[in-house]
């Protein structure tokens, strides 16, 4: 479909997130990750998802809620400069929430929108150190990209996000 | 023009950025801004700057060359989800180069560029210490939206990107 899928999940609501997400957003971040990093590591998930993601890329991305409460979250954009291509920026489930597929179900549904704008490939990125993200990407069927450097047996981009930012880059053809 | 405006500027060439000049720009901008803040200064720029603006918002940004020196860049979008607006996203210019128009210039392309894809609203923000920033947008015709607080008698959207994160939000209407 060519907007997204916004059809309950696990009895959970699913909508598109606003800018009033965004601060409620950063802060069960801080709860999901259990204050990893402190307020250095709060600051910075704050700058990877800044403001302007909650009020630009709203229509291709999902806020799923029980009640009030935030469970998971997805926020992708179909590439404006590269038109075969979509994007997937940041993605959070809550951990009490874990396991009932709710996260590769908003993969899927961010696959399905994105095939229904004429995207072939979707990309994402994630730290070196999440090993829980490279198995989940794999099982969603995305290839880690051959990297000039390997971190614990997985290809690595050094730098690629900035000086001392590593990434893994994740790639899947739809 | 539906497709924004390359033409040199100040004899300097104008291009969009592409990947490979992600980390260039993150090192002339710690050059540019003195170091400022020291590795966590650059880390913090680099998380505001991330390579996916560099890959998917190409074709509306601009980088302007002299030789192979980056002298300034624009990184802006078109708004996937506010069909009315654009946004422009960060501004820098060599202080080697300031004075000349070139922040100046890479705006009205910027403007143009919006009003040709049917946009009747800019939008940014910058930090309240940023006065350069907020005498610039002003110059430019951006108005500061009204704020909760003041500081320094500018009105200020208090944890805009986050807690802690205070910002100035401008607006202009094309």
């Amino acid at each position: 479909m060519t907007t997204p899928d916004l059809t309950p999940l696990a009895g959970h609501r699913v909508r598109h997130p606003g800018p009033d997400d965004h601060l409620p957003v950063l802060a069960v971040l801080d709860t999901w990750w259990g204050g990893l990093g402190g307020d250095e590591g709060s600051r910075q998930r704050a700058l990877l998802l800044p403001k302007l993601m909650f009020q630009h890329f709203t229509g291709s991305s999902f806020l799923v809620t029980a009640d009030d409460r935030i469970v998971a979250f997805l926020i992708g954009f179909l590439s404006p400069s590269r038109p075969a291509e979509s994007y997937i920026h940041f993605v959070g489930v809550d951990p009490a929430e874990r396991g009932k597929g709710l996260g590769a179900a908003l993969y899927e549904r961010f696959f399905a929108y994105s095939r229904a704008h004429g995207r072939s490939t979707v990309r994402a990125i994630t730290s070196p150190v999440n090993k829980g993200s490279h198995a989940f990407h794999t099982r969603l069927g995305f290839v880690t990209e051959a990297g000039p450097k390997e971190v614990g047996g997985l290809p690595v981009q050094p730098d690629y996000d900035g000086p001392g930012l590593d990434r893994l880059s994740f790639r899947k053809d739809l």
